[in-house]
């Protein structure tokens, strides 16, 4: 339903936005020349090619001979706009314009063609369509002239264009330019950024790569920057370089991340802060840091084959990417609150949003790599699902999917999967196709998931760990039926984030919960949880709570707290990700115990 | 001791400053003629304003031949830069610069002009000279003619012209500049700047003055208008207006000020946040801020009286003012976290710091505000000791002083006082000089100061609620001794401020207290307090604790919290005001409870 909505709707709306605002137009001959202005910030570029990252996954999904056509119509404007020598970006460079690289720091330059490269060769891997490749191998190829060994010793101030290398080797096997992405790596971190009051860390170029220790700064530039890392790690074969931004990726989400696994605290620099720095109420949690820690995790399952960060992917997807977008796919979070203590703003439909935090989903932002951002990643969904590994094929993710693939040693196998996850915990599978000789299925088993159990064609079988681990000849027509406990459990944070003491959240499942007051009605400062009694899952999931009315003091500080009138109460929750969808409200998902 | 050193070390060094980064030389006729680069940012003059408004203090505190020449010279130097018309400003209007009143929300044209209307009264207070308040007068002049009934219907995105325009008002009678400083006032909250991503509060621009209930937005800003406001209400003799803005101020103090006394608390925009948002590892609280907010307070108390406007004066002044200023007077905090949790950075002493937070003082900041706003403070302090109302005299801050004043009624009275305060809470008086007939002399008795005792020529006195009231026909000679009980004490915050729930601050008298670890030996993030058991105050003072050493875990939320290795031991506590002087450290106000 949502990449259906995704599929449509919100590519539409994306592309409608960026024409009206002209970003695409920015391609145009006319632009090109000086005739005409350009306009948008210094990064609308990558807000096109994300959209057609999207589109191409999209297509990949269902066949959409129209959005074809889109594509190559986009990717004809696009190669029109490219300069003799390779280079492509409609801000610099051209007449009346900045000169080119003369302002690495801000200028985005780099890291709009790191997602033209990733653009191209998605639309390359869902379609027989080699136009936007060739487009990117000639930007590729510029940029390792340019900043190759003897050419410019610096770094993009936003990251982006080492992972967009390394997939560009991938898809065309073209060494330079994994030697490209590993010099720029190589390069971060040595101060070659100008002096900024936000610091080199906002950058990442504080502390070389491979001298950090956790991740710092600016959270999309550190993530994407950590997903380029650690595929340069895996495809040079560089262990010590992969368990480095693994450990770096860890203390992240030991300290610094979300319950939602949102990242980024900071509104100021859209940054991490110290560890543990993690407040409700003005959580930063970008959507694009969602999508960006997505590719991290993911890329770190299959290179160390770790399950708890697929638990991370699904904590993310389930609590930040659906939290993200309206339920008509027009309109967007770009921050992710934890704690609304005024009411939501009504928001006009037509009018795109100057600032980034605090109102409702709005249609469109100044800065608007949200929406692209959350419809590449709603169109690739599938790919998250499952893996294929030595001892054969892994499932990551739940949802409704038909599996058809090949295990590493060339053997077929089908699995069919149905479940009304995570509305329900149970999960059916089918083997629908496979051939003689043992294989292992594994199905993960979430962080959360204590009291799972799993049968086959009706056998119970171990369910420990991070996985169910079923090693047999199977038979097409093998039943296995995953039973995951969804019933609401309190979760309590550590001690050292300030912002939560004395705090509980509600979860089920992946889902985090929260509680809302459409309206406002119910002051929710006012209100306290009593932990020591489960929450309730009849009908909807309720907690027992005490609303106190705290009369009015001249000053906040005391030698006492204030005593007011209580009132006891159940207190509805919904899924966090459901919130601000019903007109203006307060909301929060952490909840003071009695 | 302060005052000596602001009044020559940091003077010396706020001139060295604008000197070397030629925000003094923006005013030669080079620059003018556009033939020299004008250099710093668009709100520099004010500095120079503000320089001179604290040696015109200063110079009136103690009398400085050589200041009184420099303050002459810096005189003729900016008169030298006034227009013909009498505008004054040296980033606007000349060659090669933007037009005048070309940009009202960021110009800070009209700002600067009310820095100096201030500087240029103090002068005149302060001496003969009334030099600098001829070239205040063209000013004003000019903005009467440019912004009155007939001119732009514009406000200035700083507010600050407002109670410039009033206090020149006072000194010269002219009534078109307290219209003038209404007309700003009526103006203000009409949406007349432009759509700005922070949003129109962030002026104050968003919600008429007499319709706001609460300070919002840019947390100077706000606090500027404010005092302006209670200006203009006290001249015009406009009640309801007085009123509005004391319940704004009240409410603000109620639900948006820190313990400290220290308000705003967002990083992004310098701003006010939502109600009871007062995170202490991100609090922002402004130096200028704070000494914005001691004259809204001022003014509020002379204007109606109440005594706990100055409670609020003192809690600044000992927890923002003297937090702000190195021992040498050369180093300034910018903001002032309540809670350092990695180590303060050691700072080279000739180098301007870009950024505003998180370090420790700094010898100059790109926007160096606090510098000149610190000193005309710390010039002024005197000021603010006592007052004369219609029933006698009030003293309102303890220090040394001899008040030497002439009551209402005309008759001459004078008072020794004597204290070592706030290290020791006994204040004594002595009256040195009285006329026949009775009158009132008031002390004020703090909100925290319960079981205080006051005795007059060794007879036990009343003294409760907000002053201890003394009536009498004082003869030369009459002994009071005021005892402030000066135990220290936990305090405990509102619930409703998430950011410190669970925790307790210690205070004493008016000081606030913290824990500082010098080289970040202790870990005081693992650390809870018991607050159960007194603090103790033999020597230093010292709180009952544990420290425990929680476990690495991989996530930081789950169903029970961690358990680690606990150790008790007791907390020594330092003063607020006098962290980060000892190098590098790390340090919290507020403590988690046990």
């Amino acid at each position: 339903q949502r990449q259906a909505t995704n599929g449509r709707a919100t590519l539409d709306h994306g592309r409608e936005w960026m024409d009206k605002l002209g970003w695409t137009g920015n391609f145009t001959a006319e632009v090109g020349r000086g005739s005409a202005e350009r306009r948008g910030r210094e990064f609308s570029d990558s807000e096109v090619y994300k959209l057609i990252e999207a589109m191409s996954w999209e297509t990949g999904r269902q066949a959409d001979p129209a959005r074809d056509t889109e594509i190559a119509e986009l990717t004809t404007m696009i190669a029109g706009a490219q300069a003799a020598g390779g280079y492509l970006h409609t801000a610099f460079g051209r007449p009346g314009q900045q000169a080119r690289y003369g302002d690495l720091a801000w200028g985005h330059e780099l890291y709009c063609a790191g997602h033209l490269l990733q653009a191209s060769v998605a639309r390359a891997r869902t379609s027989g369509d080699d136009a936007l490749l060739n487009v990117a191998r000639r930007v590729a190829d510029h940029v390792c002239e340019e900043f190759g060994p003897a050419g410019r010793d610096a770094v993009c101030g936003h990251p982006e264009i080492e992972p967009g290398l390394v997939e560009l080797f991938r898809a065309t096997g073209e060494q330079r330019y994994l030697d490209q992405a590993a010099l720029f790596v190589a390069r971060r971190g040595r101060r070659t950024l100008p002096r900024h009051e936000f610091g080199w860390s906002y950058f990442s170029d504080d502390i070389p790569v491979r001298e950090a220790k956790v991740l710092r700064g600016h959270a999309v530039r550190a993530l994407y920057l950590a997903a380029g890392v650690v595929d340069l790690a895996v495809e040079t074969g560089d262990d010590e370089l992969l368990e480095t931004v693994a450990a770096q990726f860890d203390r992240t989400l030991a300290r610094r991340t979300y319950l939602t696994g949102g990242m980024g605290s900071r509104h100021l620099d859209e940054a991490f802060s110290d560890d543990f720095v993690l407040p409700a109420d003005r959580a930063y949690s970008e959507t694009c840091a969602g999508i960006a820690a997505i590719m991290v995790a993911w890329r770190l399952m299959l290179a160390t084959g770790r399950e708890r960060y697929a638990d991370v992917i699904e904590r993310i997807l389930y609590n930040v990417v659906a939290t993200a977008i309206g339920d008509d796919g027009r309109s967007f979070f770009y921050a992710h609150t934890l704690h609304q203590r005024s009411l939501t703003a009504v928001l006009p439909g037509d009018v795109e949003q100057l600032g980034f935090g605090g109102g409702p989903r709005a249609p469109w932002f100044e800065v608007s790599c949200c929406l692209a951002n959350t419809a590449r990643m709603l169109a690739s969904l599938s790919t998250y699902v499952a893996s294929v590994d030595d001892d054969g094929l892994r499932v990551h993710q739940y949802a409704d999917a038909d599996i058809d693939t090949t295990l590493a040693d060339g053997r077929r196998v089908g699995l069919r999967m149905r479940t009304g996850y995570p509305d329900d915990g149970t999960v059916g599978f089918e083997v629908t196709a496979a051939e003689p000789g043992p294989w292992t299925l594994a199905l993960r088993l979430p962080a959360w998931a204590a009291g799972a159990t799993v049968t086959l064609n009706g056998e119970p079988q171990s369910a420990t760990g991070d996985r169910v681990v079923l090693r047999r000849d199977f038979a097409v027509g093998d039943r296995i039926v995953l039973a995951l406990p969804m019933r609401p459990r309190f979760t309590r944070p550590d001690p050292r984030i300030d912002a939560v003491r004395g705090c509980v959240a509600v979860e089920q499942g992946p889902v985090v919960l929260c509680v809302e007051s459409v309206g406002g009605e119910l002051d929710l400062d006012s209100l306290r949880v009593d932990a020591g009694t489960d929450p309730a899952a009849d009908g909807g999931v309720t907690v027992r709570g005490v609303a106190e009315e705290l009369p009015e003091r001249p000053w906040p500080y005391a030698d006492a707290g204030p005593v007011g009138q209580r009132t006891t109460l159940d207190v509805p929750l919904v899924p966090y990700h459901r919130w601000a969808r019903s007109g203006p409200s307060t909301m929060r998902v952490w909840l003071p115990t009695t």
